[in-house]
């Protein structure tokens, strides 16, 4: 008999149902800034991860962890000048009025707090979320899911609306807008009707999971007033789309012009380490806390904290702001000729370093070729590049490179991109 | 204009709700094993933080923490070694049938994790908790905790039971036990009857938000026995007693020789790092797998296992089990002494390095010394010693230091405990 491969083993402990990248699944044993290595030493070029946004094992970070929790690793019911510090450092990146933080641990405990706010806050229960969302793992947060299978069946206190993409979207954009601002009109009235009235919208502004559509203009600032005039509560969720991630803004709702009520953070926040939050008025934390004692014990650690300081220093020092816009111009150029030379390309879409690339079997039908992108991340990762896909159909992917992903990075993966689509 | 205090910093961007203890909060800047110092020089004895299980930034918590970050920093999408040998490493400790683990950060996502596995699994909603309970902060855990302020009304899903506890109880010991079992029978029958049915129990078997009860023979069983046989699940909280707290067991359920269904772990199992998981069988992970895409970011990231074997490498190395029973069996003994010296002591429980010493005005009325216990918490304090509190009426001393307390810091304890509890 031999030894049992690690993928059998763990099929034994964590169960075959635990989600793998790929046909054949990669193992990796090393990460440093774009690149991650498998056993057999082979590198790849992280074209996916949005976690370790300011590259793999970023030796700051790293440091920032390790000195701090060599130093003083405890909850905030004590008092920790770092603790401060960052909560600082990061509410002043917001606009006003948005002047204070809550400390969590991972984007699911941040979208739970945010609707626990605002359904305290609003004294209503609706929720408004799209119709192919994923916000978090949390009971509350899968009764709301549409993008992912779950056991709970969607809430009756919830709303599923259609996000516009003028890709897909008949007739001029007013119309289009006109059409899906009259959908979240109905989902109000009918969450008023059904005597629950609206606590929040959630979204993220750059809807990720839907594919990273192409918004009519006017469509989140009319959602948004809608929501409010309605006494609930725009809740941006920042998961995906914040710390630079879309270029030019540190966070992606500041692209739309809009100030949300409250502004969910996570993944990128602490390069991998479990670093969370959400970010809204000071009062409104107050008001929250009179009625509700919230603690979480590991949320807001000094180490938390030192490692989300150090996140923010090696953004502005490494200037990465610019060179996401730079470098995510560069690739979307690319990707553009692509469209170009392969049909299969629908769409190209996003911003920054984040881009959806539709593929369509037929431009005109816009048939997604699901089967083929999954083709492509296969072949993508049979080359040395990660990408993922995206969108109900799966035929959409999903290209989110760390931060420090540059030039030459981008030119590598349009090169490998255009020879794989060329072999289908 | 003065400078603002950090207090004041604290209150502007955290809000003024953030809990803190101590009439005069304290403020640290470094730890290590029993000890906290903060800002002044001063020592402080750590007798009431189990989340450094191990202690305060161990040195070799520390390195694995840190070598594995300066290593591979990942999501559980791709293979990795050391994810599935914590795993493996973890479960082995559990009595069969007990052999998969799910990834999580935090209890809180722990005990959520388990209670949508529970309905899952049992095809029932209902849960039933003890009326003085607290295991977590989302949305579905605060409508089921009785412990804490919430704007959540209690679920109409659940139903509260009172722990037995015979310090406080009337009657024989076998009465008590039957009273306490027929509350649950009730919930159960009560929850049938509203259509719902039974899901889960969940409980912390050692009960220390409830001020751990001395529990009358046989409750235990005979409350899961009625669990299981309405279908539900028994889903044991060991966010508090697990990791070896209660000695002579890894596991606090251990102590009863029950074999839960589910079990949530938490707090210590990452010395202060963001691990946490469920354990339970590997067909039911995958029975809910296939009905479920869950899906944990930071979950189960090789950091996370690298932290999590290191803890467990102490905890051996260490002899951290038994020291925990033969320091315990010393404190214990110290508090009795103490019962003996003073009045208000009204009883002792505990055991391992867990204890709760319930003050009260009167022995024969019981009492709460409330006021009292504020005052011995605070003056505690201000001789260098950290303890809290717990119980309905926040009478009841807690007692919890990390595990490498050994008897000198007991004998130190003691005294200093009598002292107070002298100048009362």
């Amino acid at each position: 008999m031999s030894e049992p491969t690690l993928l059998q083993r763990r099929y034994r402990v964590l169960g075959d149902q635990s989600p793998l990248f790929y046909d054949e699944p990669l193992e990796f044993v090393r990460g440093e800034g774009v690149w991650l290595h498998d056993r057999e030493g082979r590198r790849y070029l992280d074209a996916y991860n949005n976690v370790p946004c300011v590259g793999h094992c970023h030796p700051r970070v790293v440091a920032a962890m390790a000195r701090q929790a060599a130093t003083l690793n405890i909850h905030t019911r004590y008092l920790s000048e770092i603790v401060v510090e960052y909560a600082e450092r990061l509410t002043a990146t917001f606009a006003a009025p948005l002047d204070g933080l809550m400390y969590t641990c991972t984007g699911s405990e941040s979208n739970e707090l945010a609707l626990r706010m605002a359904r305290h806050l609003s004294g209503h229960a609706g929720i408004i979320v799209s119709d192919y969302n994923y916000h978090g793992n949390t009971t509350t947060l899968a009764a709301v899911t549409t993008a992912l299978p779950s056991s709970e069946p969607f809430s009756g206190h919830a709303r599923a609306v259609t996000i516009p993409n003028l890709y897909h979207a008949e007739g001029p954009a007013e119309a289009v807008a006109d059409r899906h601002v009259a959908q979240v009109a109905q989902a109000i009235d009918s969450l008023q009707r059904a005597g629950v009235g609206v606590a929040a919208m959630l979204i993220d502004t750059f809807f990720a999971n839907e594919g990273i559509p192409t918004l009519p203009a006017g469509y989140l600032e009319r959602v948004a007033r809608l929501v409010r005039e309605a006494g609930g509560l725009l809740v941006v969720d920042e998961v995906q789309s914040g710390f630079g991630r879309t270029g030019g803004h540190l966070w992606g709702h500041q692209a739309h012009g809009l100030v949300p009520d409250i502004v969910t953070l996570g993944k990128p926040m602490g390069n991998g380490f479990p670093l969370a939050g959400v970010v809204t008025r000071r009062d409104r934390i107050e008001d929250f806390g009179r009625a509700n004692l919230y603690f979480n014990t590991f949320g807001g650690s000094p180490v938390a904290a030192a490692v989300g300081l150090a996140v923010l220093d090696v953004i502005r020092d490494e200037g990465l702001q610019d060179s996401v816009q730079r470098v995510g111009a560069g690739l979307a150029a690319g990707l553009q000729r692509l469209a170009e030379r392969h049909a299969i390309i629908g769409d190209v879409r996003g911003r920054g370093l984040f881009y959806a690339v539709e593929l369509v079997r037929d431009r005109a039908t816009r048939e997604p070729a699901g089967a083929e992108a999954r083709q492509v991340a296969n072949r993508m990762r049979d080359r040395g590049i990660l990408i993922s896909r995206i969108g109900a159909a799966d035929n959409i992917l999903k290209i989110r490179p760390p931060l420090v992903f540059d030039d030459s990075h981008a030119a590598h993966f349009i090169d490998t991109l255009d020879g794989v689509l060329a072999g289908l």
